[in-house]
């Protein structure tokens, strides 16, 4: 809706307006009247347009209209006046004799303002969008989109080289992570006397975004990098200054000014944030402006986004420990065979900790402007700790954490715990970007363990990946990752998920012995006591026993998951992996033998945990099940030994391994929600 | 979407399965299947009904169905059973030579569990509605509506006399503002060994609500207040337990539970929370029971809701002071010729502060089963501090208040610096039950004092009465009922906004003059040096500047409150009121004489205070014009002099009183939000 001015008239004064260009005055006939008049007239010069109201049927310019206690003016200009006072527009008042009895004059300069922003999301700031001021979902949704600067500058990490003092510091090559604004302006060659530009933002929004302004003033910079240092880009607002004084150029101008994001959206910041632009007319001395226009516009401070196995993997890491020689090899003849990056993470940076899974999960953030990945630190913080900040946080690689307020961190907390279906759609409803998978404990269960809580509410807030909740604390370590994940499939959905079963481990078992093979043993090659039947496992009851409870566990999240990310039975397959209870661990749940569900995916490229399990005709008969199960679906199974290395350690392939994937090609803000 | 439970069969042993009617079993037929079956035939007892994924064509029961991988059964019943291991289906594997190589029996049990609330808001608690686990708003809307119990329960007001250790005790008169949730279960005599009924709440809403059950069982229990006591309704669920065993009490049985609100919405609350109702499976000693189902229900929070001055009066509150006494006679007067009850707070109680409006605003809560007063108590916290507490809060009268975290409270805190607006529609927007107003600085101003933020976001959470900010820190107190209020209209959208207008002011002045009346004297018996004439007010340039910019401060309101409410020019009245500015206070602003639109308006009946204008043909030529304008509305005028009690305080008749309205008759839970 129109902005509309109440403005007034005086008789005994000329009145002089800054008039803005796109809003009306409203100007009550009535009020400054004097006491005689009984009709008026109005006469202007040609920039200026105006109607009456209640309308007067059948009147010209100069006749005259008989006042009423509500008669108004509703006056407009077309365009930005060239000089001061340029307009003009005059209310003659007449007795009942139709003798003037005053003369109401107003002085009309007019202006035009525009705060600009790229609220149609095509990398270019457009003029004056009119839905500039709000944000909506969708694909014919509108409204600007803010990045977290959260790359390279080191305010973002805690580390104890952080110098938080350094708050208005930032790179020249930050510019790129900033989204451009513009204020647009067009008028005389300066502002009557006493008017001012204010630029400025609410005390909630001031935590959450910075504006630079450009020194260089109206000109366009186009080679910031090069040209200019970081004093041309003064601070305009932020946490410190809620609101500031722009220049106002004159003529025909435009300012750039450079947003970024402080935080991301989280429980208590629904990632809105709104800059307004405030035209202020001066009173007198003694009293404060007033503002008698305002331009506002909306940002959407963009989410962070996971990437599933789906997703073309850029970079592979692992850790380089003491005793994972051999299992580093098998990993980097894997990645190379694919054809995609290793980064090994050395000792001195791992100190030991070989879970590069459990301590970070990459992710990313992405605008019409600009696009770049950010790793999610968990409060995990093992040896590993300082990996994400000191190694991958740098420039165009972002990073973000939430830490417990207490310490109230545990296993759950490692990303091994944190995953991310490919996209789906359930019941009609479309998740392009997936859904984020976490585990943790039934809420009526007694001593449960979950993720605490500021990570949870961390990815809730992100909005375009909702999470799913399963049950994992029935696991010693408890990470969904140890019964679960997600495959690629040239059919159906564009991929399988893979759940660990108990059942078809049974099966796959009772089938050998069938077959005469009952004698066959698992951890062939083994020391003696390790080594176990086929037949030997069959006959344990117990082992059944906490199978079957297993199974259940592992039932229960599929049930979950085939609700929650509409999926069929033939969506799913079962790998033949068995459990066995941990008595020492509250009767928690470890994986039998190496739990091949727990690999790592490079696009066709399976890497398994090798199972070590009963040979037949030479041939492990886990593998070659394995084998067959996703040689159906394209997939080339690498199996590695991971035994002594991780599992022994109650991890294995995917706990000790990160991919970075590339982005969605989806951008998250067409999403419908 | 139905729910699917994953169930297992198993050749070796019968399954028995408890099975909950409403969902169904997936069994895969495959899983269980002994290595050499090609094929399957199912039986079943007549109560058990089931189909065949993927569907096999033109087969009877007996005959043998082909084996696949992905062969599933769907397994439902249609109603309870009425002892154990009632029902029975059982599946025959065959080999290749069509012999039978193995049966699977499954012996059911089924239970009907159902947790219902008044979902569809008519006041009574319906089986098992479909929407009682979602919220929805507006006519077509589902959800249930919760209280909260905020009256009599000491703990919600902030006295030293408080025992906060008194978490669990409340009366049974309470029990009519909780909400009504029922338990209805039916099925056999008891649950299978080991299966039990959990409720629980997440930790995020165990602050929010708390459920007390009933010892009395399973029969309803009809006159509570008679018959029991406080201990045959224990604690259930709240802030301190997250989850309780409830018993199962067999047959066909209802249990009642009654639910109560412990907070408001508020920034960091929507005001949604959920009850979940798990039933839970034994596996065995050593590991937990797993959830086999799992029925909620969802209840908002009812808002606190303000009450406009067009609703009818039931109670006018004002002090008694030492100085008051003729004021007190004439707003007895006042509210007894209007035929409402007038309270008077006595000075024991108010200890010299006649500022009632100020402390305390008054509303109320909604419910299809329940509604109450509630007052919202002020942060101002003057010497009436204890007055909402002590003397307010009581049996059906609840008791809310926001205590700011840090020092931060200010004039505007004051809740002559609340108000709300009548019922409005704004570019089709409905608001039924009006729009709240608080008056707070320029986000652009230097200095500028506001609300309290903690006030300010619980009057944002509340979402049925959306606020609008208006500009009054202009004003030396800053409330915006010192320039505006609502008053009933027999016509267009049933009310008029009044706004203060100078202009209007010195419009009239300039008519006496004209009319020969520039000698007659403002405050006409006053002592001498007081009195002014209307020529000496209209040759006053310094007052005219000063409230050419008070008009200006207005009629940015004006504009505001014309876009915020959708009103036209004829929805408001000008009122004749001058302002001038204290230099000693910051250039701020109070009123010149006695501020008219500072009124009490009951019903029909406007108590204006007495502005003591210049009189002609011996009346005063403010009450004059004062008539004339609301009488056009049919409303009468009643001057009060509150000159020397209040309006030499910087107060005037409503700052002075408060009046307790019934409540709308429209439901805030058909809102469309
Ligand atoms: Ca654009
Ligand atoms: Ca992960
Ligand atoms: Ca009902
Ligand atoms: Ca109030």
């Amino acid at each position: 809706t129109e902005h509309h001015r109440t403005c007034r008239l005086d008789i005994n004064k000329p009145q002089h307006v800054l008039y803005v260009v796109g809003t009306s005055l409203d100007v009550s006939i009535y009020r400054s009247a004097p006491p005689s008049s009984k009709s008026f007239s109005v006469k202007c010069t040609p920039q200026v347009k105006y109607s009456i109201s209640p309308p007067t049927p059948e009147t010209s310019h100069q006749s005259q209209i008989p006042l009423n206690r509500n008669t108004s003016l509703l006056i407009s200009m077309d365009r930005a006046s060239e000089f001061e006072n340029e307009s003009k527009l005059s209310v003659r008042y007449y007795n009942e004799d139709r003798y003037a009895v005053g003369l109401a004059v107003l002085h009309l300069t007019a202006v035009e303002i525009s705060l600009d922003v790229d609220a149609d999301r095509d990398g270019i700031v457009e003029e004056n969008n009119p839905n500039k001021g709000s944000w909506k979902w969708g694909p014919s949704g509108y409204g600007a989109i803010l990045l977290v600067n959260c790359d390279s500058e080191s305010k973002f990490c805690k580390n104890e080289d952080y110098n938080s003092k350094q708050e208005f510091i930032f790179n020249l090559s930050d510019l790129k992570d900033m989204s451009p604004m513009k204020l647009r302006t067009r008028g005389p060659s300066r502002l009557p006397k006493g008017y001012k530009l204010m630029m400025h933002i609410c005390l909630g929004d001031s935590e959450k975004i910075r504006v630079f302004g450009s020194k260089s003033g109206n000109k366009q910079v186009n080679n910031a990098e090069n040209s200019s240092s970081v004093k041309d880009y003064p601070v305009v607002l932020g946490p410190e200054v809620l609101s500031q004084e722009v220049p106002y150029p004159g003529g025909n101008a435009e300012m750039d000014f450079h947003v970024e994001g402080l935080d991301f959206p989280d429980k208590d910041f629904d990632g809105l944030v709104t800059i307004n632009l405030s035209l202020l007319k001066p009173i007198s001395d003694a009293v404060p402006e007033t503002p008698i226009f305002t331009d506002k516009v909306m940002f959407r401070v963009a989410p962070w986004i996971m990437t599933p196995n789906t997703l073309q993997p850029e970079e592979v890491f692992v850790c380089r420990t003491s005793d994972n020689q051999p299992f580093l090899k098998e990993i980097k003849d894997l990645v190379t065979k694919s054809g995609y990056k290793l980064k090994i993470c050395e000792p001195f940076m791992n100190r030991g900790d070989r879970w590069i899974q459990d301590e970070l999960e990459f992710g990313f953030v992405d605008s019409p402007h600009h696009q770049f990945p950010v790793v999610l630190d968990s409060p995990r913080d093992g040896e590993l700790k300082n990996f994400p900040c000191k190694v991958l946080l740098g420039p165009d690689f972002g990073y973000v954490t939430r830490e417990p307020q207490s310490d109230e961190v545990s296993t759950m907390d490692s990303f091994g715990n944190l995953e991310v279906s490919p996209p789906v759609t359930v019941n009609g409803k479309k998740y392009p970007l997936g859904r984020i998978i976490i585990g943790v404990a039934f809420p009526t269960a007694k001593n449960g363990r979950n993720m605490t809580k500021v990570v949870q509410d961390f990815l809730w807030a992100q909005r375009v990946q909702k999470p799913i909740a399963l049950f994992s604390d029935w696991l010693v370590v408890g990470h969904v990752d140890e019964f679960m994940t997600f495959v690629p499939a040239p059919d159906r959905k564009g991929f399988r998920l893979l759940l660990a079963s108990p059942d078809a481990a049974y099966k796959l078992f009772k089938d050998l012995k069938n077959n005469g093979h009952g004698q066959a043993r698992m951890f062939d090659g083994f020391p003696k006591e390790r080594q176990i039947t086929v037949e030997e496992i069959l006959g344990d009851r117990v082992l059944l026993n906490h199978n079957n409870y297993v199974q259940s566990c592992i039932d229960w999240n599929r049930d979950v998951l085939k609700k929650e990310l509409g999926l069929d039975d033939d969506d799913i397959i079962d790998l033949p992996i068995l459990f066995k209870l941990e008595k020492k661990n509250d009767g928690r749940v470890v994986a039998f033998y190496p739990d091949m569900v727990n690999m790592i995916v490079l696009g066709k490229n399976l890497g398994i945990p090798k199972p070590f399990g009963p040979k037949v005709n030479g041939r492990c008969a886990l593998e070659t099940e394995m084998c067959s199960l996703m040689g159906g679906l394209g997939l080339n199974c690498t199996f590695i030994d991971d035994y002594y290395s991780y599992h022994k350690n109650l991890g294995e392939v995917h706990c000790g391994s990160n991919v970075r994937r590339k982005p969605f090609r989806f951008q998250w803000w067409n999403m419908e929600l």
